[in-house]
């Protein structure tokens, strides 16, 4: 089965960015059985909100996983635990509102998606490490793909490693640049320590830089505000052996969005 | 002039990979005025030592960069007075041992270069966006190098950002996994955000996985190992106007290493 | 001259307990020169307003220090400049809204107020030994009381040292946990690790613990609740010998504060 | 039942204070069930050693607890599977070696002692509050003892408000200063934010100044020196009812060690 992943989606110009490629790289790739994307910036570099959730799945994005903004916007936690399409860090105790893995079913292939967050230089959370094998061992079906919500490289390529043979792919997302390792680990999963972002890049991830300086320069907290320019659409695509759950090819995505008058 | 960056040497794999690289390299783009390695994981992965100091200007680099590992070996600490081609991050405090810039001829090129390290997610330093300004207005040549030692992805771009027009490259080190962002910006500045690592990648980071998993599996301190397997020379190539000092081209590098038998 | 300080003020409990309490402690000790609070969680726990700060020099505190929090409420920022009997952490750049010391004259008698910022396990800021040896160098009166807010006992304590002999009072804020090591160090220092929260003690540091307890159990966000029971006033009272700047005697006040119906 | 609390003994003249003030405060408080000690600190500052623990265990301590330092002396970590008297933190993941709570009998007395850490600017673990649920809900004893390892106030209290009613005490260790926070919870369970410091308290946390001022001033690594001035031995002894659990009084020790000539 053919996947696309596209990394954090940040505010309208994100939104923008993935209604209009899309589309395009379906055409490209001869089609996707899952689109996935990272929301978790989607409302404006903040959480989500119902009606931007709505256009994302209207843009055909068929699963939405997130990270630590998912929390934002807090008429938006509820959502979380009725809408099925929307996942939360799987490693939050139990009695977190939502959930963090799921299988879903299209075209007839079955995916299993589980979204993580890192612990190194972020909150604490239960250990992604055990999360991961606790729900890829009851997982039901070969193809499972994994979102690393994380900082640090060293955790992300750990995880990485940790589950190769054991998920389809593992991709991270967060630090809203693009690394340019994309691999097919020795046991089959397909690995990239960050998807990148989909949104304005010519600021400071995803946010102006003016609005983004003060809070280096003076140490005092900013109003950040959403990048409009040089927008990006930045993900990945994998192809995946629904029999085995060994994925066969990564190719990262990374295209200039040109704005339509 | 042509300048070859190379990023972190992580330990013996990493120091014989830039010896059977440079030299290709040079053929391959026709000379380089300057080459220029963060060098803080030379030894071990943790610091350099002399020997391996003069291993690495033997295998033709001009000048090391560093960052928090510098000051893993006591006793190289000394060098770092001693050797003006050894350059420590410049905005530890005054009457730190070593020196964080200094300006380079060679082949008739003058280049400054500024070593600089992060502080989001990292000990506390004074602030290298002020650093910064101070050693670049008083600089008395037009090119200026920067290599941002940094973790967090908003740090080092938002320094370019800052720096763009009055530097003319920033690439940052630190994290050991290259991204996919080369850039020049609108004033001329060079960037990338991380220049990845020089050494074996099959493992975490330069490291063994088998050495490291058990500090995220158990929270418990692990030995470390140098990573042997995978290895790849990874760096960047900037093209710098010598007389407004604005670059004209980044190009990443990133190549496996073959062994020879 | 006698000075009493008050840790940090938590809402309206903390503020009606400073009410409270002042008047009595003055005729308890025969009266202060000058009154200092950290106000930085006055206002609901987040800041202050103008409101609040008002009311605040008008139950008899004279200077107001502040922490991390002073810029929870944007509209307060101004003040920063405008109002001389606030004062933010010294060790932000220059450049930033308001200042972090100043000489106070009051009963004949002067005093300079130095605030600082801590940055172990707290953002970055500039150096806090460094600004408190430029501060003090050129401050006109030989008695300088520091407020230090700062999470780490280590960071806390090394600056007293430091100072000692030069500050006649170095007394932390920021845990809202008052510590039991008052002492008058060798150079006449008077140092307290922290002066404690003036507020609901019943709770978590301020809070109720119903409310912060999500935190810590599920790794999601809370919306903290100031809490109102076990109200006490806890600061300390320091004696400084005017002419020589040293401190004379250290006492922490901890005294609950009972309702009047 | 009595229990003599020891806080965080440091090196050299930590453990001669502990040899020289346990048979005093026998006799001034008429005996203690169990002496119970946090002994991170006490081999030159890092870890133990088993002479140093066997020197520890011949001084009258019973139980030895520890936090993060309990890893640094490699030689020393296979003693935590062998020796039933030691606890290191219970909240790493199964398969760590050494336990973390255990029921001691003595004098009749019964006590389950429970030793946990933080995760607030400390290294991810397993979460200190669900594992204390799982630990506390099996114990087979009224009476449980826990000794939170950790920096943030605000976790240590939330710990004790979570488990009040529920351990005889929760009481914290690893800042190495004494709180005067000292409170029964209403639920009876005894609460202090931290126990202190036993070892010379005039430099900074057990180190010289001189040894650890260079960190904070230039930001490079230092070679810390225990203190060995100003000995102080800290602690807290709590009165237990064995039957309910719940805790009757509690008190902190702080006291000056003189040496003998
Ligand atoms: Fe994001
Ligand atoms: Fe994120
Ligand atoms: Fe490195
Ligand atoms: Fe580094
Ligand atoms: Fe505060
Ligand atoms: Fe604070
Ligand atoms: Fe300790
Ligand atoms: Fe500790």
């Amino acid at each position: 089965m053919r996947v696309l992943f596209i990394g954090d989606i940040m505010g309208r110009p994100g939104r923008a960015a993935a209604a209009s490629e899309i589309p395009k790289l379906r055409d490209e790739y001869g089609g996707f059985d899952f689109v996935i994307a990272n929301g978790e910036n989607s409302a404006g570099g903040f959480g989500l909100t119902e009606k931007v959730m709505n256009e994302l799945f209207g843009a055909g994005i068929d699963i939405l996983t997130n990270g630590n903004h998912v929390w934002d916007k807090k008429d938006f936690v509820p959502l979380l635990d009725s809408e099925k399409r929307l996942l939360r860090p799987a490693n939050h105790p139990a009695g977190t509102c939502g959930r963090g893995h799921a299988v879903y079913e299209k075209n007839g292939e079955k995916l299993a998606v589980l979204c993580l967050q890192g612990r190194t230089f972020m909150p604490p959370l239960d250990c992604p490490f055990r999360t991961a094998d606790k729900i890829i061992s009851e997982c039901p079906v070969p193809a499972v793909f994994v979102d690393i919500h994380a900082e640090a490289t060293s955790e992300k390529r750990a995880l990485a490693l940790y589950l190769d043979g054991r998920a389809s792919a593992v991709i991270g997302t967060h630090t809203h640049v693009q690394t340019a390792d994309e691999e097919i680990l020795r046991g089959g999963t397909a690995f990239l320590s960050d998807a990148g972002m989909t949104g304005g890049h010519a600021g400071v991830i995803g946010m102006t830089a003016d609005s983004v300086l003060p809070k280096f320069l003076l140490g005092t907290p900013c109003k950040f505000e959403v990048c409009e320019e040089d927008v990006r659409f930045q993900g990945a695509v994998v192809e995946i052996d629904s029999e085995t759950g060994r994925s066969l090819n990564i190719k990262r995505v990374n295209r200039s969005v040109i704005k339509n008058h």
